[in-house]
């Protein structure tokens, strides 16, 4: 059961908001954008995970993504970032910490583990609710992101190396136990066994398990969290040495903002696009 | 002078937002993107005029211009729509009139011709400040807008003829002396003698001056302002009257929102780069 929030005519194709309840995570939303080609038949599908403080609407709004997709038949999901109005003490208020910064794991802590469970939301639940009301073809689904959501992205689908054919993020968290976010936000969602974190640290993850393909990588290097929180060197260093393809792109000028991700957009959708067979 | 609040990096060019103090307006904001080409010398520039509600933020955000400008060498103004913080007794508080709806006139009347001189703002001292601080060649200036700014564009075109090369609008309001939304704010800002709300009504306008080359208009079907508002077939009726060539196009499903102008941005970039002899 969905609701349909709203439904509005964009290059020929469509862009939804609908709610949904999920099983994991609560009362969520989430953003879907139909092209053309799926009045026609089942289309393969494009997730997007967007970052700290943002929801369903950020990309959808901000990142000009429809236009291509309505060229290449790619329909586009961008689910919301956390669960929301969980009631949980703490809950808000700290713009790295819970509602807006759920990092894309399955939280094992209470109260946490009661709502923050965007992982399994997003490798399970959300792809099976999208089948079965979008004209999608499932067996095409591609996954990208931005910052922690580059970070959700990397981790969904090298914990589930067959579901995606192609990956690609913009500004990615790559070694989330490393850097401070990870470190301030793991232990309250997973506790201080260090081991339990390397589950949802891409430099860890790749390390015994690689992907198909190239993950493209994009990055500005006037990204102000860039040094400290980013280090795209480490997974560089980790899929070397896993021999992972990568295609990182450092792009001079540009930071981490939603511009960043317009200026590069078509290029990952084209990306997508090649693995996923589109026309 | 003008104060810089922000720069960011944006398909190759620069996405600013500023702000200076108007001899009209007071304190106002604006957002220019300059395209790559504008490193290496003047580039056509071309406003935008955003409708009600709605700031500079709003179609630099939302409408995906940068990304054609960017290709074309079009330089992007986008300023807010009205004076804020005018401190005026009820200048906020109705969306349809005062703050975010200053209708693109010179207001006549007290108190609000003290700040609302938003006509004045873009057609004189707006392209002055424009040329003065960013690589523009003014003689190549083109306008356009949405809704109340698609009347912004319109009146301001066709009351200063040979400043613009190029006109065009999203569901622009075509007759604002006859509609609910003008004749709601004219009386405030003009007076309650209607021959002064004729200097502002593009229907009228047009009969006394018409404009080299075509006025190209897009108009959803679905648009929820279209029958009582906008009422396009009166501006085609006065344009075949005064024979002011007008293309006047009209798309099923599309409503009054920025999914319908970011569908159809690239059309009215072309539009304006062919007049404005884009590379």
């Amino acid at each position: 059961m969905i609701e349909t929030l709203s439904e509005q005519r964009c290059h020929g194709g469509i862009q939804g908001f609908y709610r949904h309840q999920s099983a994991y995570c609560g009362s969520m939303r989430f953003a879907v954008y139909q092209p053309p080609q799926a009045g026609h038949g089942p289309c393969p599908v494009l997730y997007f995970l967007a970052g700290l403080t943002c929801t369903e609407e950020t990309a959808t709004i901000k990142a000009g993504a429809q236009r291509l997709a309505a060229e290449l038949g790619l329909v586009l999901v961008m689910p919301d970032t956390s669960p929301r109005q969980t009631g949980i003490d703490g809950a808000t208020g700290d713009w790295e910490f819970g509602e807006g910064a759920g990092f894309y794991v399955d939280a094992t802590l209470a109260p946490w583990s009661a709502r923050f469970q965007m992982h399994s939301y997003i490798a399970l639940e959300l792809p099976a609710l999208i089948a079965a009301h979008f004209p999608v073809d499932a067996s095409r689904s591609g996954i990208f992101g931005h910052s922690m959501g580059g970070h959700g992205a990397l981790t969904v689908a090298l914990k589930h190396p067959r579901q995606y054919r192609s990956v690609s993020a913009f500004a990615p968290i790559v070694a989330s136990s490393q850097v401070p976010w990870g470190r301030k936000a793991f232990p309250r969602y997973l506790g201080t066994d260090e081991n339990a974190w390397a589950a949802y640290d891409a430099c860890e993850l790749v390390r015994q398990q690689t992907l198909p393909g190239t993950i493209l990588i994009d990055q500005g290097e006037a990204d102000q969290f860039l040094e400290a929180q980013l280090k795209p060197e480490l997974f560089d260093q980790a899929c070397a040495e896993a021999g992972q393809s990568l295609l990182l792109r450092r792009h001079v000028g540009y930071d981490h903002g939603y511009y960043f991700i317009a200026s590069f957009i078509d290029d990952h959708l084209r990306h997508h696009a090649k693995a996923l067979g589109c026309a």
